[in-house]
């Protein structure tokens, strides 16, 4: 880790910017809000990916993936979804480009101009119902418990690493229940696998919770979070799970035949966490000196060397420190000794290369 | 597997499109040429991405992640590049959309337009060899061997499922290296690398080959590619290598400090598979009763458990199946035998409920 960062009292935020520089976590792209995420900062990321994807598949979900790209039509279709999430996105308008006249580069050619604008997905909801509206007809299709690992594309305005990207990586699950209870129990316990993970992973304590009305997911009847206490004694959302009721069933028409021959609305759900927790990850554990890493989640597991000059007096020394072993150094003036010293520390070893 | 599907004698083209779907593999999603792939599919695709992240591993790669949108002028800075890749893309003009004051849904803020479009990656050289720029000042910085698991648009006007689509999922390998000699080992090891995955998983023998320069990959020196043999006798591309010489490196001026004090361009490659790899792997196995799959990539392991009437001879029967065992049936007259019968005929269990 390089020295030279700005301290956390001087200027938290700071510290923070400084600090994913320095780590070679991740930096900006030549888009505006976009982010590069280099390879430490990846592997780091995949580890998660690894605990949370097997959290999801001991709980019966499977993985599946759906298209980038939502038609336009397909956000006003749920009235609150349209207010939270149709504003700040990506657009796309042509589908291809020509050369310039003149040879100056490439420019968008109007004659591929799409006849209804495509949507970068800022999250997947209203694709993914559209979809389950082919796939439902009967109780026995139920429930449906799939999630996926994407990018998505929101347009923020204010940007920071990790915290908040225009594209981020995320997984989402997407459920589809026959019952409101099921559908509350299945948000209550991808709730908790969240928690779990951020606590055991990450070694970060949560507060479980409700979102207030105007912090609901758009489109949800109900938000349940982990929260996390940043050093600054701010809150940083961890998690989200939402309880989706019939709202989205109804914006698609997705209704199933019950057990009992009538016809009803589906109940749905949906959860995610996002490349937001390296963020977390980082603020948490890390200090002056720079980055520092649970145990569980460091691409590195670092121990520490100490070499002694002279002939240690054997087993005084292990007396002290009673994992560490001798090596072969009979007769030797000068001996190794190795013993585990845990380190969280952040090690700045050489990636990608 | 369902029945009823177009024999491979009668119409190929429309026996792979059924069984894709029959299969529960995938289906095309709302948005034109888009697919969804579906949970049973999916888990296959999963499965060749955790043999092959294994081996850029073991090859000494890391896995990182660049920005889904890339500037439309740096399509043109590469000059063949520009000629391949620049003219069926997706075009972002906009970043926000607005109510519609009728009422009507949502429409393009026209206010929001974007100064600099954005294409949505066909291929990530352009954004990736910027950024080396910024990495790369001296020999001690190489090589850079670097992969990424992404998503990438190319708006093709014939799409097939897995093996066109608009929108696909691939891995993209992109390094930079000191010389033009250690650049074309990287390119054929990942070639290599690509035929022991395609014969040792997929199980499908491959032809090592030079693409003409007219099938080349647009900014290369030179393409290789493995190439297997379907069903009707075509061959299909499974995977390409590009040596790239120093065709990047002099677009975004990558220059770095030789050990001898001069200043060189930087040597690159690149190298890609797809979710194409889903179609060769159907089209290669499957027959007209439905989908095979090779054991390695079989999300489900398939056992044939015979059931007997009458008490069978036992020794008699375990010598011809040697693998044999009998469940507890002690003076049963109906007793369960457990014998290994392999099949790679693909059973159609439900998935994602």
């Amino acid at each position: 880790m390089s020295k030279g960062i700005t301290t956390r009292q001087e200027d938290y935020s700071a510290w923070y910017n400084e600090l994913v520089k320095k780590a070679d976590l991740a930096e900006y792209a030549p888009v505006r809000g976009c982010m590069i995420i280099k390879p430490y900062g990846y592997s780091i990321w995949e580890k998660m990916q690894a605990a949370l994807d097997l959290m999801f598949k001991e709980t019966g979900h499977t993985n599946a993936y759906f298209p980038l790209f939502i038609p336009k039509s397909y956000l006003s279709r749920e009235a609150s979804h349209v207010e939270g999430f149709a504003k700040e996105c990506a657009v796309v308008t042509h589908y291809r480009l020509k050369n310039a006249e003149d040879g100056s580069g490439v420019i968008v050619d109007p004659e591929a101009k799409l006849e209804e604008e495509l949507i970068v997905r800022p999250t997947s909801e209203t694709v993914i119902w559209s979809t389950y509206k082919n796939w439902i007809q009967s109780y026995r299709d139920l429930p449906i418990l799939l999630n996926q690992w994407a990018n998505v594309v929101r347009w923020e305005m204010r940007t920071r690493l990790f915290l908040r990207t225009a594209e981020f990586l995320w997984q989402e699950g997407h459920t589809a229940h026959a019952t409101r209870e099921e559908a509350i129990a299945e948000t209550e316990q991808m709730l908790e696998v969240y928690a779990t993970f951020v606590e055991n992973y990450m070694a970060v304590p949560v507060i479980r919770g409700i979102k207030t009305p105007t912090e609901r997911f758009a489109g949800a009847d109900e938000t349940y979070c982990v929260e996390a206490l940043m050093q600054d004694g701010k809150a940083l959302q961890a998690g989200t799970s939402h309880f989706l009721g019939q709202n989205f069933a109804k914006a698609f028409d997705v209704r199933f035949a019950t057990k009992e021959g009538g016809l009803e609305y589906v109940w749905g759900t949906s959860w995610g966490v996002s490349t937001r927790l390296m963020g977390a990850l980082i603020m948490v554990h890390s200090d002056d000196q720079g980055l520092v890493l649970p145990p569980k989640l460091a691409p590195f597991q670092v121990v520490i060397v100490p070499i002694y000059k002279m002939k240690p007096n054997w087993p005084k020394f292990q007396k002290k420190w009673p994992s560490s072993k001798p090596s072969s150094c009979a007769g030797a003036s000068r001996c190794a000794m190795t013993t585990a010293i845990p380190t969280n520390r952040a090690i700045n070893l050489p990636t990608g290369k």
